[in-house]
């Protein structure tokens, strides 16, 4: 058991026989308590048939258990005026509940009871597919989310993280509940899962309703499964994908292949990001936006996964600025290539990203989310103060190598706008990937 | 001076003898600190060949003061991670700040100097026009936005609360520097602002801060302006405001005139909101996504201005299923209108709010928010406890009561989709206004 404790707050880990781990932390003077049963199982776990098997089946799981059906599963959470939800990944699912800490034992007892025990009735199964299809409609109506996805294909082509977590009309179209149901009986074992609550609470009870929860049913011993990691074997990229749509704004994300999550420059990037894109007093909002009013929104922002990761510049704006802003946005991304950034810049990043991480943990959502995916992802806990260390330890020396070798990665890029073809596209959009 | 204090919290209030009122909220056991300037100027305030200009202001005293640029302010904000943001609204204009305890000297000093010191340069207004109209062509992008207001236009017609924040692209286009200057310097008077400070800090802390910033300039007495009241008077409605647009979704909102915010029958209101459309429980959303898979989203939502308010469902579906949707919303509201709503469904939404209510107030800006706001609309101080004890009062007769009065009234509809005319709408939705 692992136990580290700073300012009043304790982080505990236990495993229970099963393989199930369980993280806490106590945040003493709050009145909540917030629940996540974290499943290292994404979309990347798919094969291209089964294209949104995982989010599919996030679904499903709330449509009824043994116990309770999806309307008393609504009723229960919503009569304590808590939150129930879940959401998913390319390389997890998490099931989630925020609650007042006097209604833990239900929060977990819910979360518990629909991973555990979804009955994934054939019936539910097609009524859930349609609101599936539903989810993916709503995506392709929001630019920025098709966008991401657009460059996530740009990127990574037919690697498993390309693909949408949404999966296709296709693939969701053409799914059977026997695939689904199997999808969920092979992943969902209790090596793979972490059971993580902040707040108002105490270990031991958190500890005593998890076994309770576990039975004797799934009590069968396990070993925790390790975090994913190794070298993503990515094959040639498309460079540039272009998604035709009649909006007002042209969206434009270009980026490339960063560090894993495992790498130890993660700290030197987080700083390179904050600095270029993260802010508005960053490069990259100062020299396209507020020096020349291009675009509405331009910032940077890092993705972070088990064997890659990515590094990309996200703008908006009128179709016929487009040009111009990717001209911007390249000749920035030379600049700092060539010559790094500067000593304020760097202390700006480094304050940011601290200010923006104690900012960041204030309720009991960000922090149960906090160790849940650092027990998922690193199998480690790092503390606030450990991470505050590793940010103030970055050099301008440090980010200038990380710039001098990212930047200079081949780009993709991602277009979402009122072009009909990639020919359509201005010139510069082209240069930035050449 | 007012003082408040339940669970080690305390709110106080103090005026000075500009007519700015100071209300704080000391959190213990946080580290950060949220500071809010209220200005009680917002959309409605606007002449229509002024649309939009609250917002455009908003975005211009970001752009500089007599001590700082718009970089220097960008800086001095990210280097300790902190947020510096705005937003502008139908009644009032919020400029505030998120930073760590310590940063509260900064934080004060930034947000009163952009909104008392801001320089309007006119070669600022210039590049910042360009800003907003990537901001406008940005919601037309976004649908629930865009419809948003095209239902706020079929329900208040030519009233300034029907008219979007935003302005249009012609208002926009035809400002002059000087009306927006001559706007901000003849509504942004003192008394007509509050600022709000919650988090781990201390009232004369703040006092002295706020002091200072006001200076001899500005401190010529004043008493503050009372909160807006009255009756809007809003001619006829539209009824129905179709926006065609090449979505994959049909988006449909429609609603009723309900209650202005002084009434005392709103926390019946929330109740019956929540118990209907508020939740994974709802009625709404039991009939609509539940039962019958029609719609990825459907909710309802309450609007709360000075002399007049909104009731309104908001659902998004394939266009082929936007008739399906309608009549079954139609359907469930008439039920309701008939015969109110069970003792289970009552207790459920009141247990919703009450739930939603103490973990929405967690983080220090929504703490900010409540006082800042209440203070604003009310010149008065309702404690989490007040709040709850009036929301436990409400019963299933005062609920039934409410449904009967407000769901029979004449309903306004908007629709965002891929309709040429509203002919093209299925009759339901015709229907659904008649």
């Amino acid at each position: 058991m692992l136990e580290q404790s700073a300012a009043g707050v304790t982080v505990r880990r236990s495993v229970l026989p099963s393989g199930l781990r369980v993280i806490t932390e106590r945040i003493p003077g709050v009145r909540s308590a917030s629940v996540g049963l974290w499943v290292q199982v994404g979309s990347r776990d798919e094969r291209a048939d089964v294209a949104g098997a995982a989010h599919y089946l996030e679904h499903l799981l709330f449509k009824g258990t043994a116990r309770r059906s999806a309307a008393v599963i609504a009723e229960e959470i919503d009569a304590v005026g808590g939150e129930l939800n879940a959401f998913t990944a390319k390389e997890h699912t998490c099931y989630y509940a925020h609650v007042l800490d006097e209604d833990l034992p239900l929060a977990v007892d819910l979360v518990c009871d629909v991973v555990f025990e979804a009955l994934c009735e054939p019936r539910d199964f097609e009524t859930e597919r349609g609101v599936v299809l539903e989810e993916i409609a709503m995506r392709d109506d929001d630019p920025e989310d098709l966008l991401h996805d657009a460059f996530l294909d740009a990127l990574m082509g037919d690697h498993p993280l390309g693909r949408p977590v949404l999966g296709t009309e296709k693939s969701i179209g053409d799914m059977s509940r026997d695939a689904l149901y199997g999808f969920y009986r092979r992943r969902y074992t209790l090596p793979r899962m972490v059971l993580a609550v902040a707040g108002n609470i105490d270990h031991n009870h958190v500890m005593r309703l998890a076994r309770k929860q576990i039975g004797d049913r799934l009590a069968r011993t396990g070993t925790p499964v390790a975090p994913r990691a190794g070298r993503a074997r990515i094959a040639s990229s498309r460079k540039l994908v272009l998604h035709s749509d009649d909006t007002e704004q042209a969206h434009l994300m270009l980026g490339v292949k960063a560090l894993d999550r495992h790498d130890e420059r993660r700290f030197a990037l987080n700083v390179l990001n904050a600095a270029l894109g993260g802010g508005m007093s960053s490069r990259l909002f100062q020299e396209v936006r507020e020096r020349r009013g291009l675009a509405y929104q331009v910032y940077s922002s890092v993705g972070s996964y088990a064997d890659t990761g990515t590094w990309s510049v996200y703008a908006g704006c009128q179709p016929d600025r487009l040009g111009d802003v990717a001209g911007v946005i390249r000749d920035v991304l030379s600049v700092v290539a060539a010559e790094g950034l500067s000593d304020a810049e760097v202390a700006r990043g480094k304050g940011q990203l601290r200010g923006g991480l104690v900012l960041g943990l204030e309720d009991t959502s960000s922090r149960m989310s906090r160790i849940g995916k650092g027990e998922l992802n690193y199998g480690d806990y790092l503390s606030v103060e450990q991470t505050l260390e590793r940010i103030e330890a970055v050099t301008a020396d440090d980010v200038a190598a990380l710039a001098a070798e990212l930047l200079r990665r081949p780009v993709a890029a991602a277009v979402v706008g009122p072009y009909a073809h990639a020919d359509d596209l201005p010139p510069q959009v082209h240069e930035v990937i050449s």
